[in-house]
Parts: structure tokens; sequence; C-alpha cells
């Protein structure tokens, strides 16, 4: 296949199944303010978005990653076909799905919106963090801007007009953003001179909107130092006229753009803000020194789209190689394999190609339900808001405690699934003819960008775990609790449920153990030492949970069905998704439990010096 | 940093370790056939390698990269410098240290050779394959071939005159090679006709040498279906003259190169061989249809060549992670993470880098030993054969038997460290200023070619385990027993010897369970399935052995060096890897075997259908 074929997959009965069958879609959609929306509405939408990701982004992903970008006269110049993509989706309005009516959207619940970015993301990731950006950006304006802001910037930032970013980092300062140097000074106006550098601004130029509007954090003279003497500046690149249309260049400059290892299509920029002195922003509403926790609204909508970006291209991954498995013939039939003469079979007769499909499908099944699990508790948070608020709470805390599962989990396994696609592709995986070593590129970065998987590790650990005294956690345990209770004798997963139960208790005695470590302060090296892991256990106990409650919903669904329709098979599917990640992940959970206990301070015991002698 | 700057690095100490603390280079050396050698002439030869390594061929690793290679009427041209670099490498003799002195060699011991090749390979893995291949290719000529094709290919092949390759994919037989359509008709003169196509063939065509010696497996007219109808031939590039120079062009053709994910360097070449139905080849020895044996000899040596990649890349990749994070300034000591004020800290003080930094150096020593360890047995056989014979076999034994191990391991364990070393990094480990996502590219392949991973443990389970009546795996095992019972009330390291003696039951018993399904013809498929495991599980305990039996040994010699010396540091260094790879690895090993007994068999209960319903 040449650049400029698409080789987009996915299978909607899949994403229905989990919308509708797993997290009742209906019942959220249908009730104030989703009343617009119910399954047919989505159905529609993810129809209209999967044929806009085959047969405009699809065809553009391979040819973005060979083409790349290039900087001219300081612009930056996207790849072939960018532009237009750019302009029809934004004319078909799949970025502003899930957007509230009063900013041009059409209002749907957040589960929706998820599923529609992963079509979006696994067409293409790479240009789709294009308008994700932008679209983040213009959420913070739409939380935290004043009336005048939301107005000027918010709808046109969401229709494409304009594009945004967000401009933490700089060379000095990556996951450490405290210590960024960046200055504002008040230029007496109600506006601010910005000055700084800011390096790895994904989108930081590009030709497809009229204009960018960057998020700037920046320290105003005299503010403290660290995170808490940040402010936050809209600072767009053209400046903005009376009249609310784009004006004069505003001293906002592209220092170069980043040769990277994937997502060659999305322009890495460093950009120099107020090269030339002349560079203006505005505070974002009207409170200094609040940058930090207005940035972090869209932080956490950040990294849930990094962890929708891990999905999208761990599911394109499955897809793909499950076809090629199909395809390809080679080998004979195992129980053949001395007989040189027996016929070549599909590689899917293979049982270690069987073995690797069936890892990738049940992560990829897994990681999607905890997606849009997490979407459903911000649906049912907006919906119970003033209504239950001991409801709306519980939602609430729930995205809370699942943002860091959904971006390390998904990140680190969409790395690790991608290279396994390759692996069953063999050799053929590792050339350009197909997407599979794109995808493995691309997804490296997700453990990586809006905050490494040990940030999030730590966030899990340090934060979330004893937010509200604990008690989020304790909600999610007793979740997974309830479910062991109702399913612990199920007839075919009673083995499975048992696995799971043992995975839970695990995790909560491993909660218990690093909550010792807290309390000891020899001990405390423990926990950054020990959190990466138990991030993982905890997402693994989540999607272990998820794949069962998915098999027992799809085992009762089976029984209306005919043994000859194609349902029959999907449900029968889900059945083996949930077995083997119970038989072959579940178990590693009371593992790693025990590992924890073990103690293990080797790295902080070794020396620098021993590390090696030169 | 631009192309063209060296960014290879090593810790020679740490490979003259291996060499001569661990393994005693010095008591193979110094003996015949290896009379001329000891470890002063060892260590000249390394320093001299590692000089040629940063100087000549690290400059060109991101060169060969970004360039890659390109085909211009039907020739393939290498990246600059490639044809420079060719020429000293054999001038300079590091591609015949091990060679016999009858092809013009040094005559070193295996051991040596291996450690040469890691810093040949680290420094530029695609460079690297061309001599690699000739090397190979030379070898199998030198074994099987007729006294005249001995003296007439050997000797030019290994110095550098003539590249050489091995043909054995083709479009329709990756791992299947016996479904090679490539076809043999005699001439009648001796010769043979040659037509077929290969694919993937590394280093199928280039500028370096004067002409290209293929070994093609193709079937001669009416000989059987599979691979014992299948025999190997010389087929060079150039036909070769009466005196041995060589002539004109043998209808030998380059198809294509592969554009890749990594090892751009190193030309993926279609050969068409007899396009024109002219292109002359000659049988490897006299004895048609013994190809396979003939090229399996050429294929256990490759196999170990990439464990070498392997091993050469992840220890590059560490020793440019530890460098970068004790350099790069970022965030504060984590005892003071919550004050801004705080001096910024170097990235190794940070608890989760130094983890993800002993985790890189553990399992780069464990496998370097695991290489070095097989290299000896492989001089040892040579040394004993004819003198203790029950000797020799032990030592060939364990050559068969771990060298699925160095291929599999290394292989998947050098991508995932790769990966590994991008997150010390953070994001700038994902762009080209960096070594470390080259590397990381560039180390998917070993898990693929010269066998993927998934052949290896059947090799190693369906093959090598059962060999002799099963000997060479109670030898194996019989020597880690001996470590332990010497080790297990050892003062600093008895609880991890307690580790590995548990990690070694589990793997015994689940040899007996594997044994056990071998006998039972419905439990069958749980072979394929539970291979890998397997040789994962067995890889564990070799490396987490030979870690432990390092450790005693410097923990012995760091009582005769002062604290203040740098051996002091370095012999500390060791311990904390064997203690890493005990607390973290080691446990792993208990929890296969009993996910083994589960039996699972979902991959092979789905049917292919409910892997998707599109």
């Amino acid at each position: 296949m040449s650049a400029g074929i698409n080789t987009y997959k996915t299978d909607l009965r899949e994403i229905f199944f989990t919308l509708f069958e797993q997290f009742g879609f209906g019942q959220v959609a249908g009730q104030a303010p989703f009343d617009a929306w119910g399954p047919d509405e989505a159905k529609a939408v993810l129809s209209e978005t999967y044929r806009f990701a085959r047969e405009v982004l699809g065809p553009l992903n391979s040819v973005g990653d060979r083409e790349g970008c290039r900087v001219e006269n300081g612009a930056v110049f996207t790849p072939t076909g960018f532009k237009d993509a750019w302009k029809k989706l934004y004319e078909q309005g799949f970025k502003t799905v899930g957007v509230s009516p009063e900013h041009g959207g059409q209002g749907s619940p957040m589960m929706l919106q998820v599923t529609v970015e992963e079509l979006l993301s696994g067409a293409n990731s790479a240009f789709n963090m294009y308008p994700g950006l932008a679209f983040g950006a213009a959420e913070v304006v739409a939380e935290c801007g004043t009336p005048e802001q939301q107005k000027q910037f918010v709808e046109r930032m969401l229709n494409g007009t304009w594009g945004g970013t967000m401009c933490l980092t700089e060379p000095h300062a990556g996951s450490d953003v405290g210590a960024a140097k960046s200055t504002a000074r008040r230029n007496g106006d109600g506006t601010y001179n910005i000055r700084g550098t800011k390096i790895f601004i994904s989108g930081g130029d590009h030709d497809m909107a009229e204009n960018i509007i960057h998020l700037v954090l920046a320290r105003i003279d005299g503010a403290s130092p660290g995170t808490k003497g940040l402010s936050l500046f809209i600072v767009p690149k053209l400046r903005i006229n009376a009249d609310g249309s784009s004006g004069q260049p505003n001293d906002v400059g592209v220092g170069s753009i980043e040769h990277k290892m994937g997502i060659n299509g999305s322009a890495t920029c460093v950009i120099n803000f107020g090269e030339s002195d002349n560079c203006v922003g505005e505070l974002v509403g009207t409170v200094e020194h609040v940058g930090m926790s207005q940035m972090f609204k869209m932080m956490n909508g950040a990294r849930i789209a990094v962890g929708i970006q891990g999905i999208g291209l761990a599911s394109a991954a499955y897809y793909n190689a499950l076809d090629y498995a199909k395809d390809r013939k080679q080998g004979s039939h195992f129980t053949k394999w001395k007989d040189p003469t027996a016929p070549r079979a599909a590689i899917i007769e293979h049982p270690d190609v069987r073995r690797m499909l069936l890892d990738i499908k049940a992560h990829v099944e897994g990681i999607r339900s905890l997606i849009i699990k997490l979407a459903m508790h911000l649906d049912k948070a907006r919906q119970l808001a003033g209504k239950d608020d001991d409801a709306a709470t519980y939602h609430k805390g729930q995205v809370e405690l699942l943002t860091p599962l959904v971006k390390a989990y998904s990140s680190e396994q969409a790395f690790r699934l991608c290279a396994q696609a390759i692996q069953i592709y063999g050799g053929a995986g590792y050339i350009q003819d197909y997407p599979v070593e794109q995808y493995t590129r691309d997804s490296k970065i997700f453990s990586i960008y809006e905050g490494t998987t040990h940030i999030q590790a730590m966030d899990l650990v340090g934060r979330k775990m004893g937010q509200a005294g604990g008690m989020h956690f304790q909600q999610f345990m007793g979740d997974v609790g309830s479910f062991i209770e109702a399913h612990r004798e199920h007839a075919v997963y009673g083995e499975a449920v048992k696995s799971l139960a043992a995975a839970q208790e695990a995790l909560m005695a491993s909660a218990m153990v690093v909550f010792g470590w807290s309390q000891d302060g020899s001990k405390f090296p423990l926990i950054p030492l020990s959190a990466n892991r138990f991030l993982d256990m905890m997402s693994e106990v989540a999607v272990g949970w998820l794949l069962l409650d998915a098999a027992v919903i799809a085992e009762k669904a089976k029984g209306s069905v005919s043994a000859d329709h194609p349902d029959h098979a999907f449900y029968e599917g889900k059945k083996y998704s949930a077995l083997w990640y119970a038989r072959n992940v579940l178990p590693n959970v009371e593992q790693a439990a025990k590992m924890l206990t073990i103690e293990d301070t080797s790295p902080m015991d070794i020396s620098d010096a021993a590390f090696a002698s030169v």
C-alpha cells in the first residue's frame, strides 16, 4: 500500500456494545442536558465519523508521517491534505459533538464525544492533535475566561477559524512546570508584555487556521517561584482587532520544529514570545497567579485525550493485524507441521498468532470500556449536580480517580500492543507498507506528554487515592466488590470472578501497604519506587472487572440471538476477552502485591558512582 | 547533536569483568588453539575496537538512519561514509579477530569475538549487518564448501573484498522456509541455473565491496517439497573469472529496497535471480538437497549475532540514558518536592529514574553474561573436542540450549529497554537529537529476523529441551543447582539465592508440565501457546543466576580494593544489579509457572469469527 491509502479500521459493533449495552448510553442520553440525544443519534454520528475517518483522515496518516511538517520563513506548513481535512472536519462538526450549544456545539454526552475522538485519533493521531489542542485551549477560556474572552475566543477556536495551544514546557522545565522562566510585565492598560521560550508545543504553528491562540504560562514580575507564581495568558499569534478579526503579528515566532520518532504530521514547535519585546497577552480571567489551576482544567481533559489516542491506535493495530492474519498464508496447520505437503494455513490458525491477537483484543476492549466509563461518570456528574449532590460527588470522584489510569495504562499498553501487532505481521510489520510500525512510533509519545506515566502514578498514589479521605478509592473498590458478590458463582465466569476477587484483595492490601509507607518517613522512597506498579495493579483490576462485566452482559444477550446471527460470535468474543485477561493478567496483581511487600529499595541504595565506572 | 556526531558509549570495565573475572577468559585463552591469546591481548583489541566504534561507526549511526540507502540503475548506494568505514573495518581486522589463521584471521576465542561484535553492533547496528552477513556466509562455505570453494571464496569474504548474504525468504515463505519456490536446474556442467525472487535480503546489494556472494536456497527440479528438498547455492553477483577475480554480471538484480521502521542504513533488498534465465550458481559442497542443514550452520551463528545486536543497543541506550540522567537537571529532590525554592536536582536523583536505570543495568549485565557464557561454551567445546569428549559434549549441548534464549530474550528485552531509555529522557528521548529513539526503532527487528521469538521458543521447547534425552537441560539445571547449594547461606545474597532456588524449582515443575502436554495429544496446543512464556522463564532463571554469580565474585573482589578505588563502586554496582533482578524479576518465574498450570486454551477456543464482527 502506498501513501494516501486508508488503513484505518474499527468495529462499530464493538463500540456500540460498550456504549449502549455496557454503559447504558440510552439512560444518560434522553435526559437533561442531553435530551436531544439517544442511541440512534449516536449511531448516526459514529457512522458518519467512521466514514470521515476512513475517507479523509486515514489516507493522510502515512502522508503526514512521510512528509512531515516544514518551516519556511518562520511559518509552519502542514503535510499535503491536512488543510483540506481541517476544513472538512469542522464543516461536518465532528469536533463539537460534545460541545454545549451556547458555544456552537451539539451538546452530546461525553460518552459519545470520546468514541468520536477515538475514531479521529485512531485514523490519524498526528492530525487530530491540532484540533484537539485548540479544543482544550478553548475549554480553558470557556471555563476561566471573562465573558468578553468567552465571546471573543471560544466559538472561533471550536469551529476551526482559529487554532489553539497550551504552552507549558520550557527548555529547562519539562515535567517540572513550576521552574518556568517566561515572564509577564504589566503594561498598565490591563495587558501584559510576554517574554520567554516554550518548547515541545504541539501545533505551535500551522497553516490550517487564520490565527492561533496560545495559552501561555508565565510569571508576572515579582510573583513567587514555583507553580504558585504562574499566571495564564491568552497570547494570539495575530493580534485581535477591535472588531474581533485577526490583525497584525504579535511578536510570536516559530524557532524551529522537532524531528521526532513519530507523529510527524504534528508540528512540535519551539515558540519564542517577545523576541522584539513586543508580545502582548491578556490574563485568562481576572485573577493573577492562578494559572496553574486554570491550566489544570485543560490538563485533565488532555490526559483523557491521550488515553483516547492510545486506544485509537491500539484498536487500529488490532483490526489491521487481525485482517492480515486472516489473509496471510504461511506454514501449515500446527497439527500438521511435519507434513511439507499440507496446505498452507492462514497465520490466524497458528496458536501463537491467536494468543497475540487475543491479548490485544482483550486489552483494547477493556481499556475502551474504562474510557467510556470515565466519560459516563463525567456525564452523570454533570446531570446530577444540584439534583443529587452525593451521587454527583461520587461520579466526580471516579473521574478524578480513573483519569491517571486512563492516561497511563492506555498509553503504556498502546505502545506494547502496537509493537505486538508488528510481531504478528513478522518482517512485513517492520516495513512501511503496513501501518503498524507507524502506530508503534506514534504511540511512544503517549506515555510521556501531558504528564509521564510516573507523574500519573504519583497523581494516583499521592493525591487521588487520598482524596475525600480515600472515599473515591473506597467507592471504586465497593463497585468492584458488588460485581464480585453478584457473580461469584456465575456458571461460566465463576472462576474468573474469583481471580478478580483475589486481585482486588491484593490491591486493597497493597493500598494499605502504601498508606503505611506514607506514615513512615524512612519508607517514603518506596512510594515513588512502587507507584507505577500500583497504578498497573489498579488498572488491571479495573480492566479485568469491566471485561467480566461486559462478558456477563454478553452472555445474557447471547441467549436471545440465534447461533447463526453475527451477534452470536460477537458475544462469544466478549467471553474470551474476559477469560484471557482473567487467566493471564489478573494473577499478576497478586504477584505484584507480593513484590511490594519485599520493600526493595535497591534503586536508592545504589550510589550514583556504582551505576557505571565511566 | 546533529548527524555525524558519535553517541556510542560503553563501559569497558564492565566487559572486562564479565570476560576475565566471571568467565575466566584467561583460562580459555592461553591454551590451544588460543595459545596466542591472553587478557592483555583481549584488552588491547577491545580498546582498539571501542576507539573505532566511537570514531568511525558511531558518528555514522544517525547518518545511516537519516540518509538511508538508495537504488539507482539497479544498484544500491549506502549512506555517506559507509564505504570508508567498511575499508577501515577490514584494514584493522576487527571482523576476523575470531577467525582461524588458515582463513586469514587472528584465531581468538569466541568470547572475545562476541564482545568485539557487541561494540561494532552497538555503535552502528545497520552498518554492522553488511560485514556480519558476509561473515556468516563465509562460515557456511568454510564449513560446507569444497576445498576449491573454500579457497576461492572464504578469505575474500572475510577480508572485505567481497560481501555475502543469506537468501532464504521469499514473498510467500518467511518463517516457513520450506515453502520456497526458487528453482535450480542442472546445466550439465556441474553448475545450476537459478531462478526465483528472494525478499528481505539484508545487504542484498551495496557499493562497499567489489562483488557479493549470495547463498541461495533453491529447489532442484524434481526435488521433494518442504525443507528437505532445498539445496544451497553459491550465486555471485558478478561471475568469478578463472583467475578468481570478479567478472561479468550474473543475472542477479535488485528489485527494490524496503522502507523500514529502523536499521535504515542496512539495505533490505528484493533480489531477482535469473530474470533473463541466465543466472549461474554452484552447489555448496557436493551433496544436493542438504541446503537447509548447511544454512542452519549459519543460522545458529546468525541467531547469536542477533542476540549480540540486542545487547549492543540496550547497553548503548543504558550509558546514554545514564549520562543524560546525571546531566539533566529538573525538579527538586524528592524529599523537597513541595519546596519550589529547593535547588533543581539531576534527574538521576528521582526514584523512578533510578528504578528504570537499575532495571536496564541489571538486564544488560545479565544478558551480556549469558552471551559470553554461550561463547565460552563454544570455545571449550572446540578446545576439548577429541580430548575430553564428555566435557565437549556438555559444552556443545549448552550452546544448543542457550542459543534460542540468547536470540529471543536479548531481542525482546533490547526493544523494551531502549523504549524505557526514551522514558528516562522524557520528551527529549522522542526526538532525533538523542540516539534512543533510533535504538528503539532499530531494535524492533531483532525479535523477528533470523527466526521470530516464537520460533526460538518452539526451538527450545520442541527441540532443545529434549535433545540427548533432556541431558542438556538437566546439565543446565545442575549448574544452577550447584550455585544455589554453594551460596544458599551467603551473608549478602542468601535471600536472593533463595529466590533463584524458588524460580529454578518452578522452572523444573513447568518443564514437567510441558513434557506432560507433549504426551497428551489433546493438550498439544498448550505447547505453542505456552512456549514463549517458558522461554522467558528459563531466560530469567539463567540471567538471575549469572547476575548472582557475578555479584558473588564482585563481593569477594571488593574485599581487596580500598573504598576510594573506582572498582569499589563498580563492584557495589554488581550487587544491586543482582538484588534488583532477584527481587523484581525472579518472582515472576514462580508466577508464570502457576499460570501454565491454568492450562488456558482461550486463544484456541475462540472462533475466528469471534475476533471481530467486521
